[in-house]
């Protein structure tokens, strides 16, 4: 139970673990209602849940997520985009890389123009074409001025996986190879340097894309374990959640960890480290070992994969805990909290 | 496309026409992406899409809800058994009883009491386990203080039907019965009269409540040609739209309408038409001729539905529109719109 007086503070929504410590006391206390049929219920807190269908061979899979984001227009994407990227990644993170279906539901404030809403519709439109997946319900609220920050979209999507062959992101063992498929931190430090004002010439954009197609290429070459989209956090933030889940340790390469020139450079202007933001438009992945290669070419040939890199190894040792080789030494990688961890979203 | 000055109004989100023509515009004429698969599609503006499985078996149902109300807590139930119940009973409108899963997608404002968080969750846990459907997955946004009011749910439901064996709202044919499942107004004017400071010596409160069993045993009973749930826009909505989508004209009794003597008596008070505010445990459906009595015997049975009535059906004439006997004469019964049209939520 909470303090009388205790509320909910912005480091709440942030996405570490101050977050889980909430969404734990509040919904998995509480809606622990996994059955029999559930392989992958709420308390496993992964990217969406999994639910065996009495025909036996099937399981559907679930996910959602609420968007908000300042300003709704940004480089290289909007929140449409966002919203509809967001939810297909989650899905194809379980393993479900063609979307049944997903909605669409806006919370829009009185006042905000018409165009503005038909631009964001126009962007879910095309992102929901080119990751294949059908925008099929929806909802509309209307809320009084002042009430909401012009816009907010809900999209929930649906997919189907073979029954036994979802993925997990407990999913590691010991031997297994980490590949991250790109670039790390685009999203987050392009998005904060658009709020600070800085311009950095323009070679900062979001990387907010929809990777599905990337990830049925990733697992028709080999067997991924275990899978997360370094989202809120940032990489740090699901290396830990994929070290703790599994029970491993991970031994992290820092200078294998790719990361662009421009994105290094405003990072160390704004004081945030790329590995604690968000990214849109990447996966990290574990890998049997004797896949590695073969997965790692497959997602390279893919135009949204051509940074990926293999950036370390699940081990036995220090279970939970992630070692990062900096050059100079080792060091633990430790979840970001408060001011490491800027709110973006 | 919009003129270039157009905004959004409350109107737009009372539930109506000029919602619907809204949502034609923004949503429709973009996602129309319902395929071979796809047995209801957004096109049909119905409570939820329904798709096919390749295991020719089945088919997924999929709805969602974003549920915004003032105050959280009112007479007869609170935002979160609103969600849960508004989720489960669209869920059921289509024919999917039996939830697989609910998603809960929270967004709080920063500085909102974790109390009060928590005894919304409270609810939402009850409501679940009254209408026997799992919360599986989830997700938390804090916004600043200001950006909303408090507390948005988002709720998506996931079901699945046997192939072939949804129900439609569009499903009328002449000679059907309709029937509706009990007092109508409840929610709609309960709310209304707290928040306008009416106290109406308590004898009002919201029907809030999951209603998927009760629809379960209708269908057991009878041949259900097509359901609705009453909600935004009230009855009156609900039966136009149904007359129109059908194809059929609607003839209803008035004197048959179950309202109660409170709620009568608030709306006159208001100058409010129990008709035309919406509902959350009521539901409106059309029954074959011949199983009609059978089925209404079914559902006065059930606690939920001790005051179901037959209260007309659907007839060859004046296709798309529903006249009204009201004991001194025919006249039209239109969807409200505008000033007849009380923004609830």
């Amino acid at each position: 139970m909470s303090d009388e007086d205790e509320v909910i503070t912005e480091a709440h929504g942030a996405g570490s673990g101050q977050m889980r410590k909430l969404i734990e006391e509040l919904a998995v206390s509480r809606f622990e209602n996994g059955n029999a049929e559930t392989d992958v219920p709420l308390e496993a807190l992964d990217d969406g849940s999994v639910h065996r269908l009495a025909n036996g061979g099937e399981s559907v899979v679930v996910t959602t997520d609420s968007h908000v984001v300042t300003p709704l227009f940004f480089r290289g994407g909007d929140i449409g985009r966002l919203a509809v990227a967001g939810t297909v990644n989650d899905l194809a993170m379980m393993g479900a890389t063609e979307p049944v279906a997903l909605t669409c539901s806006l919370i829009v404030e009185s006042g905000t123009p018409v165009k503005t809403v038909e631009r964001v519709m126009d962007s879910m439109r095309e992102t929901s074409v080119e990751a294949g997946a059908p925008i099929t319900t929806g909802d509309t609220k209307v809320m009084g001025s002042g009430e909401i920050d012009t816009l907010a979209i809900n999209t929930t999507g649906v997919g189907i996986v073979p029954q036994g062959r979802h993925v997990p992101d407990a999913g590691l063992s010991p031997g297994d190879k980490l590949i991250v498929t790109g670039t790390v931190g685009d999203h987050g430090i392009s998005l904060l340097s658009e709020r600070e004002g800085f311009d950095f010439e323009g070679d900062l954009e979001s990387d907010v894309a929809p990777v599905n197609d990337l990830v049925a290429a990733a697992m028709d070459a080999g067997e991924i374990t275990a899978m997360k989209d370094p989202t809120r956090g940032g990489l740090a933030t699901s290396l830990n959640e994929m070290a703790s889940k599994s029970g491993v340790g991970l031994e992290i390469d820092e200078r294998s960890i790719p990361v662009s020139g421009a994105v290094a450079s405003a990072g160390e202007v704004l004081g945030i480290e790329p590995l604690n933001v968000a990214n849109e438009g990447k996966v990290v992945m574990g890998v049997e070992r004797e896949d590695a290669e073969a997965v790692l070419e497959a997602i390279r040939t893919h135009p949204k994969g051509k940074d990926a890199a293999i950036v370390g190894e699940a081990v036995d040792e220090h279970a939970g805990r992630v070692i990062l080789d900096t050059g100079f030494g080792n060091r633990y990688l430790t979840e970001p909290e408060g001011e490491q961890l800027p709110r973006i979203c």
